[in-house]
């Protein structure tokens, strides 16, 4: 592309004054990620544990450390680190719950802690053997929350990521549009395969999130399976429609879902058929498909999305 | 976290007749992701290398392909690949011009498609020895592109991941607050180190992208060194600010600064004295720090930054 | 370290008269990396799925390909590939029949290959729900296959990994020497967590390759979570044992073992007690464990571990 | 494949009588992975950096540990990982030196421990703007180094990896053999590229380290730039023997390149010619060519390799 075609752009969202104004620190936030947590519960000999990666950072008042390095007003991000470690000596309970009282905590002790953002991944943990005290980690999915908080309010997303399906049948893909730069065969029968990522806004906080986690991840691979699929949206469209007709204490769910493709090989040259049985497993590129799955009539998009990576 | 806790909550964002509402398909985009181009440009027997991984993402009326299965409009992923690298046929010539040309090209050519998100990494290569047509990948950064479409609005974002830079003295911390959780001591003498992310947004499109990267890059680097840091906030705000007095067609800069810790050793139980020579070069925990440098009386947020990762 | 200390040295393996011989090709082999492939068996309605990562390297003459660029016996790599996929056609069954098949086809088809090294990695997929074509990736472990054909020869070596395990009690470790570099406590309750990578070695191919590996993995599980350990040696070499015990079929088995810290959280600045219950997960640096068990008067070394990256 | 033929083998490297052998502990190592050691030269204003990751393994009497929990020979992997940073504070000088001073350490201070495998990885920095004491990470190409002693022995092998190249011309493949399963074209212009892995062993210590790595580093690259290729084979074969004839005190090189496949796009559906200008980067599979380099004449394989993973 040559600069002309830049010079002649009509559309540009060119702020001439902006330019001119004074340079000022707009939102930021600080804290300390990924603190590596394992709680282990043993009050009898049958132990528990839950295995946690959580991030703290706080908004409020912070101008002066950026401006002037003045820290007067900065808990420290390992002073952060230390606050995860301390109220774990109560329990977690869930990732939620924790976030929850990490926020509380944070922004009842610090006047100019005016909200913050706090994040965790939980790992899952299944007993050998049923075993009182040993286990092996189930690395299927990994299982996420999301709290923002903003004053007085609380953003809570809930979500499971690195969850693998694949369909081998049952899935089509046909009726799209040709142009110039169209090559792409229609099918009736491919893989259909994805990494599942989905998060859940919750519209209240009365909630068992660890029950409605079980339930989302088993409606989501639920509907995965039982979906006769004619393109990856539709199937995706469904997985949250199902979601939130079952939990009403969820606002809108969104997914991110590669389209993992399963490129059947050519055997012909061989003098061989390949009735959809023999497949290259491609990495990249991949298709991305991305969604909102929503109440009619929800408010204006929850603040918690901007810090969540990943989701349109 | 008990039950009672969040049953108690007053704050909790409650939307009891949304739970009711009807479900409808929210905001949505789709597209191929990750398209490795490698573009060469031998005119003349001296080659240059262009190496990009593209990312196309769709906006506009594709409901019908959620809820139904109708793919009447779904412009193939495979498609949007295709066209990829089609348009590199004509060259690249920086990530930006390149991601220009491909939001032209789709929105222009289906009239369903209201707008999209294109996005790129720039990897850099370097001759060997001045040869003609022999590199060597440099590793030591990532270029980045983000362009948003909304009808006639483009929102452009450059930016540059993956650049590892250390102070070994020239920077302090103290001065923080001392709560019941705080245990880190005050030092006039630590390393600095961070993994530079930053990410600029343009207010104009008449701008010599690769440029104006080189200078950005440049200033974050200089400001880094030369400044006496008090705090890492206090270096980011310096670095950011920079880059606006350099370059008024750029409205704001967004960073994302690891704090990478390098604990100093204890030797003393060796009966080894340590004057800042020997480190431990922590994983995780890690300090994090982000912030937004602006012009002041920006407009609002610019809608780009939602669907950019990783940004307050 | 001083060069004169270098000088010194008395022990260094000098080799003068070496140094002046004339250069020439050694060991080589050379293949296709990585081939993805998934195999759809639909037979019936009830479908099943093989998922693996396999490797060809082929090991002959081709010392002119190396010396004087002649590609006369260069079986292309994209001919190993498509090899792969062809044989694929006639079903997998398990990574080391299908191993032992391309290595039957590559040792018989061209005169001048004399042996080679393949090896695959099967990735596991659990039905959803007992769907018949649905299936989600069970990614709490990766099962290996490596087979190395020297002329008549064949080593076998089947194996596990990425499979993590945790005790949170019954591990204890005291009693170790103290020198001056040691800090280290003793500990008589400590948590022990590794991830568990194993190869063993048959010594027939008279094997039923699935219900061994089977086998093998409860046996690896079920020794680790009763092992009360005192060194995570004593509980490696236990495991080691009991597969050979339980295994005639099985020539030796190495096993490599992080010790992936979990350290207590010192609660006492905050004024909490910390029995056991808090734990911060390490990263690096990392124990790292390594050992063979074997059967007593072993002949030499399999010349298939020095293909078999990873163990002493 | 189907049982009968395993059990029709013939070739089965089979040992009845070895099955019913005592099971006992074969060859064994245990250390610390992974210290993470920054070291900061700090004698002047203008500081230096040196920047690792070491990784410790014992070798020696270490049996009870293993069969019986006893740990009084058991030098602790903490006491290791101690060791690692009290000797830094000597200065560290070169990987391969700093290594010696490990090595020499660890077997002189304790009689059981008869040698051991030392190695580490070097990251390189670089001043920005030739600053006293800021730094930028060169993430193009980490340098590594690996000790085995053995007793009396010392084997050395320095190394460098992640060091990618491109040639996008001077590259032909062209005249291998075409059975049922061959469909690759031949070309005789192509896209080179590959990621440089290579290994050297010293036949002495008596070595520069620093300026011998950064030679032959510069040979690599030369050797790959300069070469026109006729197989990936034949550079490599070109770069090893550069190495060799430059440097005597290096007994032999392994190498290991990937080729990392970049296809030409078919753009003919387009109405599109495409020259050699428009390619596709492809992740996997990829081919994989291996090889040692050596002084004719050299005695039997060396001890170093078994524990250097990735060669063959």
């Amino acid at each position: 592309m040559t600069a002309t075609t830049q010079e002649n752009s009509t559309h540009a969202p060119a702020a001439d004054g902006a330019a001119g104004g004074r340079i000022v620190l707009g939102r930021n936030q600080y804290g300390k990620a990924e603190v590596r947590l394992v709680r282990i519960t043993r009050d009898t000999d049958r132990h528990a544990i839950e295995d946690l990666n959580v991030t703290s950072q706080l908004h409020g008042d912070f101008e002066s450390a950026h401006t002037e390095g003045d820290n007067s007003k900065v808990v420290a991000t390992d002073t952060q680190k230390n606050t995860v470690y301390a109220l774990a000596k109560d329990g977690v309970g869930s990732p939620e719950a924790f976030l929850l009282r990490l926020g509380t905590h944070f922004t009842e002790c610090f006047d100019w802690v005016t909200g913050g953002r706090w994040a965790a991944e939980q790992y899952g943990w299944e007993r050998i053997n049923d075993h009182d005290h040993a286990f092996s980690r189930n690395k299927s999915e990994t299982r996420t929350a999301v709290l923002l908080v903003e004053g007085a309010r609380r953003h809570l997303v809930a979500g499971i990521q690195d969850l693998t399906v694949l369909k081998s049948t049952g899935s089509e893909f046909h009726g799209f549009p040709r142009d110039r730069y169209t090559t792409l065969a229609e099918t009736t029968d491919r893989i259909l395969a994805t990494d599942v990522t989905a998060r859940w806004r919750y519209n209240t906080l009365d909630v068992d999130f660890n029950s409605v986690y079980a339930s989302v991840r088993r409606i989501l691979l639920d509907a995965f399976a039982q979906t006769h699929s004619l393109a990856l949206q539709q199937t995706m469209f469904q997985m949250g429609k199902e979601v939130l007709e079952a939990h009403p204490e969820i606002q809108e769910i969104k997914m991110s879902l590669p389209n993992k493709h399963h490129f059947l090989v050519d055997l012909a040259p061989f003098g061989l058929d390949n009735p959809n049985e023999v497949f290259f497993a491609a990495d990249r590129p991949y298709g991305l498909i991305e969604a909102t799955v929503e109440r009619e009539g929800a408010p204006e998009e929850s603040a918690v999305w901007a810090n969540t990576p990943g989701f349109c």
